[in-house]
């Protein structure tokens, strides 16, 4: 089954290679009578434009969404939302030396493994450049999130090597996520328990190696006696003493914020030497010059957040349906 | 959208309260023609039977399986196979006392949240006693993956307080659990992708707290040219010198072996005196008396190789029909 | 990807064959807090007993419905509600003959070629018997329309041949079923819209050959002019004059009856001799003696009456869902 | 639930208004390694062109099909096929007349029910020109069905008033579509039975009011005797002699061709003076200038056996996928 859908009832289909006319996304399910316009989405696609900073590519990709239905006179009309953004900085010169090789650390190996060919231009279909459309759709998400006065923040925890680049090499890191003010009572246990969603759509993020929920592998270490967060009357209202969970109990919010850690790997992409294989079988030396970034950080917390956002707007709406 | 059902392919419906009458799974999917008898289930239901160590509880739950459809002849008949075990030593008179209590780190307070109400003996569909029916759904994926030579393996890492139990407390620990031999290819890009769906399969079971692939959070503090695997080539065949990615590339199998740890924290059910507050929004203290697990890894092992097994076998189906 | 759950939200999982131990239905997504005992499903299950005319099969189907799961206290829990019929009055005898032999009419064929073999004992899981799974479902359903006061309802158009039995001959018929007071505003374009899904509900009871809305292959018939529905005020609301569209527009009901024409075939079990081909491509006579019904229509009203509920309750949710 | 995807394995999302910027379809799912160009797509996307009769709109519908991603150097890559039309002659002025009203059957009033608003330019995502995107999608599904062998043929049986533009009014028809060849053992019981999710595909698209399988209505006039089709040998092959069933038995397709005939209803839009209501719930009179087909016979054909051919397609990956 074709895995390019994320979601059950805000459902988003995303497509397009790295090196191809353009990648795009069809948002399914969003409500209507919603105010949204392309600035709506522009504003969160900047936030992971490369050039920003010393870790990332300098590939210049200015990209500029267009919303090409599902809004009619500023509002959602109820119908799919398709948003498109074009490709024009794509430099495909850089690639046809890996036409045949299978980069360390990449998807060459496995694509090939499972369709028989692979677009051998960037990465094609696995490359980070993908999480456009996720974070055009993520965008939507977050307007939707904001009636309910729900926010993500994001912080850096480590960068162990920042200067990694200047070696020709590469570094990673860990971010912790964290949901203000969720909506409370989300997840549908036993499978689809909120945690398990949000697993899943922050691991179908290319690079990402360890998740942690709460105190997560800290848990392990701790009594229960320890471990158990104390419920408490707190201006009226049933709250947590601590968040050690993170947020969720039973697979299903609490209303406490959803604390999440999360470990990247660092890039595959480096300039220094490596050893690998070829379609021949043959073993042969690479270098991967071009435009890579150094650190997947700066530019993964907008995928991350993106991510977190369509996964609690869709459970919102799961969520919903069951109230008659 | 409701949450009981796992797998696209190869789907289970699981239903079933810890108290209620009984619990069982429905398999839609699987491949016909194929030998299976109640003594295949059995085997693997033995596995997480409780009072094997110092750790389990005391609860007899000598769980015979009842398969109910989808054998004729003891051979499969590519129709729905359903599977029940009946429930014949719940002990409902202990939970009499916990009628409008929310205990700490349990499940009572969010799914009265969600659903207005929830049952309150022994945890109703929350109780791990649910994971009855993902063990009789993993022993047919599990003889499924026999035919591939894809072996499940498990260990233990640590449990930090083995003897919890006799302070009225609970341990966490981490295990890791590794696929041998696994088929290759499988895995979905861009969002169902084998390492997601492995994720979402874990982290839909209680308890649960963090999950990493291959060296996990260890690759954030690695550079590129230490964490990329080289490709080389082994007796004829591509393989990596080392597994650091774990297995899984872009979201894909390579052959190599799918190695997952896996931290659990430590029941939320303890005989010390907890503060908690009740249905009236009144701060009550609790014992939690009753049978219960001091540490839930003997028994979450064959749940967690169960979930594995049953997504490999959906995404063997999934990479299969689009071979033409 | 396997064929035995239907609905998205209201999601049934139908399993068993008809000389099996048992058949049985889990309900996942029922709105919790909702009164449900067996007497509701009992009173369902009642109407398509068998032997309550001179049309029905004499085999003694007292179908008596057991709640195994998302029960408590006669409340739903929201968790799954898994309910069975035990197989009590299965003769096996009947079916011997027929190990390796293809009854016209009948699915044995269809079934080979699709599994590789085919449970040969009354049909297995192509039995009509499998309804018995959706009445159960359907019964839920209806009790949730009850609260919207829509109601179903069904009228025989014909049974051309009401005495075939005598001749060991059977007889085809048509139904007409209206749905009273549907809700307003149900159906999903462009490919879940309401008729579509009706249509699908329907085609998937076995027996059925034919199917229309409102004026059906008689608009076919019509001018434009003539054929659409005049849209008027009548006590404050609107309404449409006529009703020739049979209560769906653009695939979402308009809140007048939904109207459905259905073409059912003559049941294909006679005891007349017919010729037929076996396994092993060899020429045979049989006489399907045994107890068959000589005509579908008593016995599939209740069976097209509950899928239309468990449609319309599918659709009500996934209409709740997007109202934030 | 969101209903713009068809299909589960072969899976098409649609999207695009009638005066919107664009239309346009992205297939998930399909194999890798297939020869697919624009001209593939070209070829059917000009089979429902209007202005080819005397029948057909005078809207210069020159769709020109651009794809976006999914192909490379020729090749489907296993990634998803996007596919887009731009909209070059959206003449909004015809519509401006039609912003409060309801126009008699159409969508207008139902789509207001449902979404609170409605696109009142040409219909919106309710219009006939959303079926660009399945034809679009049909083309690809046609070309993996060469591979079988498998062929798509329609014919005309009745258009009664084959004038009526003249007179400001429109005309309904029959259609019968046959498939020759078809792949045997398709279809998944009890509920994705192939005539079920055939019969889906159909009424999915506007104008469709009533659908028969092989005999269809005239089955429920006969006999058993009569109706059962016989199964005989012929060119050793296991063969019917005669296939009233329309080739498909308990669901699953036998190999003898697929027979369905389907009423399509007189277009909505006329010229005639009609009376109606606005959202104002005022009594109000209209005449729907513009360019409208006065049948749609000859442009939904191309729709119908594209819907046919998805389904078939889908149902092919899906028999495929549980061979192991």
């Amino acid at each position: 089954m074709p895995g390019n859908t994320f979601g059950k009832l805000f459902r988003i289909t995303t497509w397009g290679e790295s090196h191809g006319k353009a990648l795009g996304v069809v948002i399914d399910g969003c409500p209507a009578g919603f105010l949204l316009d392309e600035k709506d989405i522009q504003k969160e696609l900047d936030k992971r434009k490369p050039g920003l900073g010393n870790l990332s590519s300098t590939r210049k990709e200015n990209d500029k969404v267009e919303i090409l239905s599902g809004v009619f006179d500023d509002k959602t009309l109820g119908t799919p939302i398709s948003m498109v953004v074009w490709n024009k900085d794509a430099n495909s010169k850089d690639y046809s030396n890996l036409k045949n090789v299978f980069r360390p650390g990449h998807a060459d190996y496995t694509y090939y493994l499972k369709y028989g060919l692979w677009d051998y231009k960037g990465g094609g279909r696995a490359s980070g450049r993908e999480t456009v459309a996720r974070v055009m759709a993520g965008a939507v998400a977050k307007k939707i999130l904001n009636k309910y006065e729900t926010l993500i923040e994001s912080k850096v925890i480590t960068i162990p090597f920042p200067e990694s680049k200047n070696e020709g090499d590469s570094t990673g890191g860990i971010v912790e996520t964290r949901v203000k003010n969720p909506p409370k009572g989300l997840g549908e246990p036993v499978f689809d328990k909120l945690n398990a969603d949000l697993a899943k759509a922050i691991f179908s993020i290319g690079g990402i190696k360890g998740l942690e929920f709460g105190l997560g592998f800290k848990s392990a270490n701790l009594k229960g006696s320890k471990n158990n967060d104390e419920f408490i009357i707190k201006n009226g209202k049933i709250r947590t003493k601590t968040n050690n969970a993170g947020g969720i109990l039973g697979g299903i919010s609490n209303g406490e914020d959803i604390i999440i850690k999360i470990a990247v790997k660092p890039p595959s992409s480096i300039e220094k030497e490596q050893s690998t294989v070829n379609k021949d079988l043959k073993k042969v030396k690479i270098k991967i010059e071009g435009r890579h970034d150094s650190c997947l950080i700066p530019r993964i917390v907008p995928v991350i957040e993106s991510m977190i956002a369509i996964t609690l707007v869709d459970h919102l709406l799961r969520q919903n349906a069951i109230k008659l």
